[in-house]
């Protein structure tokens, strides 16, 4: 007789790099959506909820991290599409959504747009492999005010969702004055110049040395291996050191020296920024704030070093232009370097944008794994990306959005204490008696008619102790009991577990001793006694 | 020499059976999920987010719509994990995931969940292969108080969106019922047993005469195929029609001599329901409320009616007295017959589901593609479902839950003209002087300082015509004008357009023609002139 092969029981388990969230992980991201949602739309900004499946042909391949060149989509055969696959971001589909319905759509076109991307990479730690972005786009307008505003509307941002001013900083970079940079070196093959650009993308994790070195000759890395440099010499190389640390340059003495002429109304040394400075200076600010003048100053002193990096380059000069009319803008409206900056070491995503780039940060010190203080680091990045669009009509559109990494920033709220993990349970009504359902669903009902999350306990209520401690792990503040006695005396009990659970943990204090944590109230009373006990007002 | 080959450009589509949402129908989709979201935390529950990508082994194969049966998922081969898919509810994972969290959450486990989910259907007009769903489920109460709880909170969160008592009903039905009147039909065979299930799920297209003709010999279908029949006699087929049709038997007089029965005090006849008639009447309602009073004796009349079907059966009786309790809770939490209703005609899912079946239904009419008036119809649907969470553990785990359609629910919402569809525009500040962007920029930040939505005009402004195009496009309030001549004066203009669209309507109005939509204001005076636009106080 042929056996009945038993099927196996589905093991109970998310793909490997997924994960579920529950309670307030959920309900916090849903309320910084909304909030971040409110500052997009006051900027006049749409909504928009494109799909999350695309034709493959229609995602393409732009994904802004140039590090990561093989990593992947999900994609799968559809019988009547072909290809298709989630979206990795949701810039790609706003490219399609405008190609698709550019003619229903106002000129120029800013959108907002958040939910979940899918990345098809090795799952690791922390890393995962669906996340959340929120971004906001303009896309046909080729002006730079729409990157100041971008950049402005990005620190209304993070203000707006608890990160006070002196938190963060928005430092703004622009790849025309890299290609300026790289064509007063001479670097014209477009190999060499993709070489430069993967190089530089790497200055955050090897630093100005490293960059060096791989700039040159090459480099033992970290592993063991090495790594192959773009063969530029040391002079050759420089430019680009110049250009990656043009904000810190201050070591030599040219920052100062800036600073001080300004106070002294010297203002030739400025060149064509005088009149700037003479704005800057004259500025009814309180003499106090220094720091924030030797930042503008700071703004003045990148600016001039970067003309003079790029030299004669007309893309290069056109870069330097537009950083200066950005901050120009962003000044008028009030974003001073205290907030916005200039900052050539800004490269994450040189090799994607075409123009201005952005990148915010948080500036306050965290302890990481090995409890070592560090910076908080990038939250939000952005920046024009003028070709997108054209891949599918053959006509460029400009472009520039940001894209804010809405999980990074719940996890810096966290870390500054600025939010409470644990979200209010509710009221529960214990179950003394089956029978009596009926009147315990009444009082639930009354509650929350009073606006008071309640609920009657649904589970077996045989063991009163485990209705309790269900109370405990709901983290109720309150507990109802109406047993026989109760209903004849028409009284319910009502146990303050907040109290209870404060008593419980300082015993000694005699204030709290005198302070029933349970008591009987008239049934009528129930809803306002609850109420005060939430209120705190018992 | 080689030709070299121009890759195409790519089609800016959506894959079919995919759309992309825009402004109103985003926003208002959102608010409507938090109005939920509201309720169900009200009533204890607890949000999850699960992840989209689910094992194709964890998400079984258990939709509820049995007459598809060939429908299918979006699924492919993970390197890591085998063959993946995309959700296509939000049942299937909850079940998952209290099998793999459930040492870490309470137990009954109240949660709700709302986002996207996937089918592998073929696309038609209005039938989409991505669509929202909003669910709230108990898992681990077995008591039929966990579905009564949820037909209250299903009705409450109608009302909350803006359906009013009166628009909608929550018919209920219970499977154990069913099951009851096959056993005592004798219908034992399982595959029998499922054809009349199958046959069932048909009575919302084919009526009382077709479920006859399929349980019998078979029926000619509006396409001209012959569908086999189940085979059984007509006698056999009697109970089953009697099930359906169970709220509807009114005709026989059996309501009426029920109700006059009631009115006169007469008791008798009611058998075990006696003591419910006689609270029911002694109730201080309105003597007005007949239609009330008639619901209620026709809720008791079809549980009388269903007892004398099962007969015998003990499954049956225990679905009878099961519809009974719910009633009860119901009716002392002050949901009454206006609101939820019991009735074996609600089909849909009866085959899935295994005790407990709801569905709420918008009563009002609506005219159709063809212009002929019909009920709106279903917008949720839900019911008890014990065997799920057994796949994974072994073990059979409770659960009842409801899923709420919101894209229909929004759809109503628009027939009935409680929503509005165009969403307000933001303030344009049109742009005279490109040098001046700095001063346009400042006024959008006074703007949106006093929480007005405001924008600069960011496209190419050469072409004033097409900045007051675009004003007109965005459904812009107001637009703000300010070239040299104002700036030297300190003024701006401010131009009313909703002011000038009723204008240009209802140009005869004198009233009208004497108010300017277009004038001029001192520069300092804008926020406030344009608040007054926007709170009609001009």
């Amino acid at each position: 007789m042929a056996k009945v092969k038993k099927t196996p029981r589905p093991k109970a388990q998310t793909p490997k790099g997924f994960r579920d969230y529950f309670g307030a992980e959920v309900t916090q991201r849903a309320e910084m959506l909304q909030a971040i949602a409110g500052v997009y739309h006051r900027y006049g900004f749409d909504a928009l909820e494109s799909s999350a499946v695309e034709t493959v042909e229609a995602l393409g391949k732009f994904l802004p991290d140039v590090d990561r060149p093989n990593e992947g989509v999900f994609a799968w055969e559809d019988d009547a599409e072909g290809w298709v696959a989630l979206r990795y971001d949701l810039t790609a589909p706003l490219a399609r959504v405008y190609a698709q319905h550019r003619k229903d759509l106002p000129l120029p076109y800013r959108r907002y747009a958040m939910g979940p991307v899918w990345r098809n990479e090795k799952p690791g730690p922390g890393r995962f492999r669906q996340f959340y972005q929120c971004d906001a786009d303009t896309v046909g307008a080729a002006s730079v005010a729409a990157d100041a505003e971008i950049c402005a509307m990005l620190a209304d941002v993070l203000e707006t969702v608890g990160i006070p001013r002196g938190d963060y900083i928005v430092r703004v970079n622009n790849r025309k004055v890299l290609n300026g940079v790289l064509e007063a070196m001479g670097v014209t093959d477009e190999g060499q110049q993709a070489a430069v650009l993967r190089t530089i993308d790497k200055f955050d994790k090897v630093g100005e040395s490293g960059v060096r070195e791989l700039l040159g000759k090459g480099r033992l890395d970290a592993s063991g291996a090495y790594i192959d440099g773009v063969g530029l010499s040391d002079a050759q190389a420089e430019p680009v050191i110049g250009f990656l640390t043009a904000r810190q340059h201050d070591n030599s003495g040219f920052v100062e020296e800036l600073f001080f002429a300004a106070m002294e109304g010297d203002l030739k040394k400025f060149g064509r920024f005088a009149d700037i400075v003479s704005t800057l200076i004259s500025d009814d600010r309180e003499s106090a704030d220094v720091h924030f003048e030797a930042q503008n100053i700071l703004n003045l002193a990148t600016l001039m070093r970067l003309e003079e990096i790029v030299g004669n380059s007309e893309i290069g000069k056109e870069g330097v232009r537009e950083l200066d009319e950005m901050v120009a803008l962003l000044t008028a409206q009030g974003y001073g370097p205290d907030r916005i900056v200039i900052d050539p070491s800004v490269v994450r995503g040189l090799g994607y944008y075409t123009g201005p780039v952005f990148e915010a940060e948080l500036t306050f010190e965290i302890l990481d794994d090995k409890g070592r203080k560090r910076q908080f680091g990038s939250v939000a990045g952005g920046g024009r990306y003028d070709d997108l669009v054209k891949r599918f009509t053959g006509q460029a559109v400009p472009a520039t959005g940001v894209s804010i990494g809405v999980d990074r920033l719940l996890a810096a709220l966290h870390e500054k204490g600025r939010m409470h993990n644990v979200a209010q349970g509710p009221v529960v009504v214990t179950v003394m008696d089956r029978d009596r359902m009926p009147d315990y669903q009444a009082m639930v009902s009354e509650l929350r008619a009073a606006g008071i999350r309640a609920e009657v306990y649904l589970g077996n209520p045989k063991n009163f102790g485990n209705q309790l401690k269900y109370a405990d792990r709901r983290g109720s503040p309150v507990a109802v009991i109406a047993g026989e006695d109760e209903q004849a005396r028409g009284v319910v009990q009502i146990k303050d577990l907040v109290l209870g659970a404060r008593i419980a943990e300082n015993a000694s204090l005699e204030e709290w001793k005198e302070r029933p944590s349970q008591y009987e109230v008239p049934r009528g009373e129930l809803v306002a006694r609850v109420r005060a006990i939430l209120d705190g007002t018992t």
